[in-house]
């Protein structure tokens, strides 16, 4: 296949569009594969299309080798089943709603649970029919507060979802790890940089559950990762390893101090050195102080009705800040908020600056700890009157924790699991999520199949999206440089540029040939035969739209030398006798 | 490719849908190729999503035959661009409208000439880039009021549009003419019956419209065409031969006749016949009367505007209706409405059952005539006073025609133009439109493009459309009989159905491994492996399904013989040796 850049469509830019703040917005709207039709809405010019296009086709391919079944269904939707699950209200704004001319109410389906479940249950009702993986490649909507970044977060997208339908939970783990396996085949074919992460399973209720991000500083999303092993996790899910318990025996007793001008961490870190403490030894850190936050938290409760707050203490290492989305996801599913003035004027035992772990014991108070607070450790803590604040104050002894909670930020540095070094932290993009659903939606539908015995049982299920305009952008700002896209061989809209840099007409006829035996060969050919475009402007450009492989009938041409340029990497000097096979060769990889 | 029916998301059905009128309705459903979401929306089933892709894989692969360059829209759009030709209000009730969180007015794009021609726009500027052709496979959505018939006519459904810019009206001819053919291509290579139907080019204003309709008793519009020749037209679209002018000269005088109990064009015909009048010598007949039918006109207004009705007469032959669809085509952009009892009252020279064009005449209403009332002819109308009528009234002589109309009904058997027979009428569904649309849009959205000598012009543009998911209904309604569904080769879900219809071992086992031989000669079967389902549910299910070749490893296969069932067709007896290379050979044709 060959076309020609004197008819493509197209019109590459030199300067970035206005709005485009990361790389990939940049580049794919300057290179032409894609143009804003509204805020978060893209056009896909032809070279985006393509390109598109052949994601959808691996993540086929892979989806059809796990035995999932493609059909497709409306974007179009109606209400009933969102009202069933209640999503058509918890969507809440980022739910295109409309009405038709009749005055029913719809909707630009976002996710398709809902409807799966109804066509599972509607076709199957016997155990034979299971396991059952259905899948779909389409547009999808949601209308996103703030769409960013071009195709990174638009508002319609295109994606693949699938659900996986088992009448067992083993049934389940194993339709999960295809799917896993399939995801991780997509993007080791699509060359992306990517961890899995472990993630909260969060309101949805199910067990298991890992997201797939992009490397990326692009990302929105913090993840970390073991600098020795596989290990990596969603900010929200890292578990704290806990250390060892100490014995109570022999430990000094609790010390109060008046500690004027020791209001911060670092203030208090100084009067203890100041002062002469010393910790197994050593000098006092932050580490060995024990800060307590106040929160208070309520149970969700229906419309209308007032949430019961209720006071509670977070006790954290004094080296590290609350990480506010750690501490949400390990309440959930209670609420918190921080305690206000107004907590700590009606709380008279509170004394602000000064409050410790004992106060709280003797009022009542629900006391949560980072999992280092365990039983026997000493800490440095407020003394619950104003500038006193109490050494040696042992868990377990001094004072007693309710539970133990994820609430403490996760910093660069800290112990990886199970031996595997420290901990990194990066940004990430969200490129696939699988979740093991559970029966929420099959109850919800009451879908009732008759299992072996002849029973009713509820299947469960799974499900499982792979964001597929999303990961172009992530190719493009993974892959891209200085100078353009560079795209892998498997995706990109053609696998050879061949720019004609000559003026001759020898150089023009040479590149009409290796086009058409290019062609010949199976590999599919860009072509700049535009005749009177300078080679500057025709090497920008080639460098520009990513080609993987750029073929330049240039100065050397006539010494029988075409410049193979290796888009991101070094340039060859191939004879034109050899160029085709060396061009086969390479694309084969 | 093998596809295991045990394995297959699939439930056949016995019975019909409730909601289902025609034939492509009752068996997609049946079949398990579709299943209703929401009315005139619909979801496509693994077997059906196979075959809508097919099917749009031969519409691109025509499209990319003449040079067309496929991209994609959003379906969510801004409302400018409608705003800015008036569609956006012009639509009316057809449209789907929403509001995004920010309360911005969108759309569900019904067609796109508005975002192609701002694509033009911003990307091109040079004669030298143009001619251009553009594409799109795409899920449309028109509100329809009445959505009708499964997929024949959705609410979102899929089409092919694309559209062709050139410079000059020349190049538009070829663009179109270009189109015409690709559109011949596909509808030949999927073997439907069809018809080019010249169209009335209507509102739009273009110069050249062509339908293309397929021939469908489902279908909702009617046609004609020649018993002889290729002519096919809309019956909007249908000229009526002008049959030569008649010498006034020597022509009998007008005759005024008193006619009781002739209110009716049949009773007026029974008493021409009493009275022994005659024309040329035979007995009279409809075909000599003329009725008058009183409309009153308007031209469209603005707003608010009252419209500025005007009292019309039209003149049609008494053997045949008014067609009200062909009068509305005739008098564009004037509306009409018939004429009212208060019209009557308020003109009181019209005497109704009696009116006649001399009346018209003397008071100054404008006479529309059919064709057929050409100078010199005679004929027999109402007089203008109670029971009273004439015969030999001449036109030319005895009355004056303004304006010849089309309005008469067009009735099996007319003359068809250039002695291409007679005409037959037909009832067809619409699959494609082309229509050179000229500057409407391009001048809507001020495209300027520099030509040849540096001057700024106005692209031509032509806009082509085919209905995909319709072709798909249309190819059940032509090939379907009272079994089921009969695709054709090319877009068949599968090319080759096996069943094993013998509980015997060796026999499931020859499946299984031809089957296997099957994939590995390229060939694409859905295999009725199931194995507790009896011969019959098997054979009544294949004829369902409508794979074009069914192979039976049934009684006969004990004997080596394996049957092959050619879907609609004959029988063969193969053995089993030579039904690999059989199957291959009929399946390349």
């Amino acid at each position: 296949m060959i076309t020609r850049l004197s008819q493509l469509f197209l019109r590459t830019l030199r300067e970035d569009p206005a709005d485009a703040e990361v790389t990939s917005h940049k580049l794919l709207v300057r290179a032409g594969y894609v143009r804003r039709a509204a805020p978060g809405v893209y056009t896909w010019l032809p070279l985006g299309l393509r390109t598109l296009r052949k994601i959808e086709d691996v993540v086929r391919e892979e989806m059809n080798a796990i035995g999932g079944q493609e059909m497709l269904f409306p974007a179009l939707l109606p209400r009933e089943p969102y009202e069933q699950t209640q999503r058509w209200t918890e969507y809440g704004d980022n739910l295109f709603r409309l009405q038709d001319r009749k005055g029913a109410d719809m909707l630009l389906g976002p996710t398709h649970e809902e409807m799966f479940t109804g066509a599972v249950k509607d076709l199957y009702s016997s155990y034979k029919d299971f396991p059952v993986t259905l899948y779909q490649i389409q547009t999808k909507y949601r209308d996103e507060e703030r769409p960013r970044a071009g195709i990174l977060r638009g508002r319609e997208f295109v994606m693949k979802d699938s659900y996986s339908f088992d009448m067992t939970d083993a049934g389940l783990d194993e339709s999960y790890a295809k799917h896993r396996r399939a995801y991780q085949n997509i993007f080791d074919r699509l060359k992306i940089d990517y961890a899995i992460c472990k993630a909260t399973s969060g309101a949805m209720g199910g067990s298991a559950s890992e997201e797939f991000l992009a490397v990326s500083p692009a990302g929105e999303d913090t993840f970390v990762r073991a600098t020795e092993g596989e290990y990596a996790a969603n900010v929200e899910a890292v578990v704290t390893p806990v250390p060892p318990e100490v014995p109570l025996e022999g430990q000094p007793a609790l010390q109060e101090y008046t500690t004027p001008n020791a209001e911060t961490i670092d203030t208090l870190v100084e009067w203890a050195r100041a002062e002469g403490l010393r910790v197994d030894g050593r000098e006092v850190t932050g580490a060995d102080t024990l800060k307590c936050m106040m929160v208070k938290t309520a149970a969700p409760v229906g419309p209308g009705e007032a949430k019961e707050w209720e006071l509670a203490g977070v006790l954290i290492p004094g080296d590290r800040a609350l990480d506010e989305k750690r501490l949400e996801a390990s309440l959930e599913p209670l609420e918190f908020e921080l305690a206000s003035e107004a907590d700590f004027a009606q709380n008279t035992f509170l004394v602000k600056g000064y409050v410790g772990p004992r106060a709280l014991n003797a009022h009542g108070v629900k006391v949560y700890a980072d999992p280092r607070v365990v039983k026997g450790s000493a800490w440095i803590t407020g003394g619950d009157a104003a500038n006193v604040h109490i050494a040696q104050c042992v868990a377990g002894r001094d004072f007693e924790v309710d539970e133990f909670i994820e609430a403490a930020e996760i910093k660069e540095g800290d112990p990886a699991p199970e031996g595997q070094g420290t901990l990194t932290l990066e940004r990430g993009i969200e490129l696939g999520h699988i979740f093991q659903l559970g029966r929420k939606y099959t109850e919800a539908f009451d879908v009732q199949i008759l299992d072996e015995n002849g029973k009713r049982a509820v299947p469960t299920m799974g499900s499982y999206g792979i964001g597929i305009s999303r990961m172009m952008a992530v190719l493009a700002e993974q892959r891209a440089d200085d100078k353009g896209l560079n795209w892998p061989v498997e995706v990109a809209p053609y696998q050879v540029h061949v720019a004609v840099a000559n003026k001759d007409a020898a150089a023009l006829e040479a590149g009409d040939k290796l086009v058409a035996d290019l062609d010949a060969a199976g590999i599919e050919v860009l072509f700049d035969d535009r005749p009177k475009v300078s080679p500057g402007v025709k090497f920008k450009d080639a460098e520009l739209l990513g080609m993987p492989f750029i073929a330049v009938l240039g100065r050397s041409f006539a010494d029988g030398i075409i410049e193979l340029r290796i888009r991101g990497g070094e340039t060859l000097e191939v004879p034109a006798a050899e160029i085709v096979d060396k061009l086969v060769e390479l694309v084969r990889g």
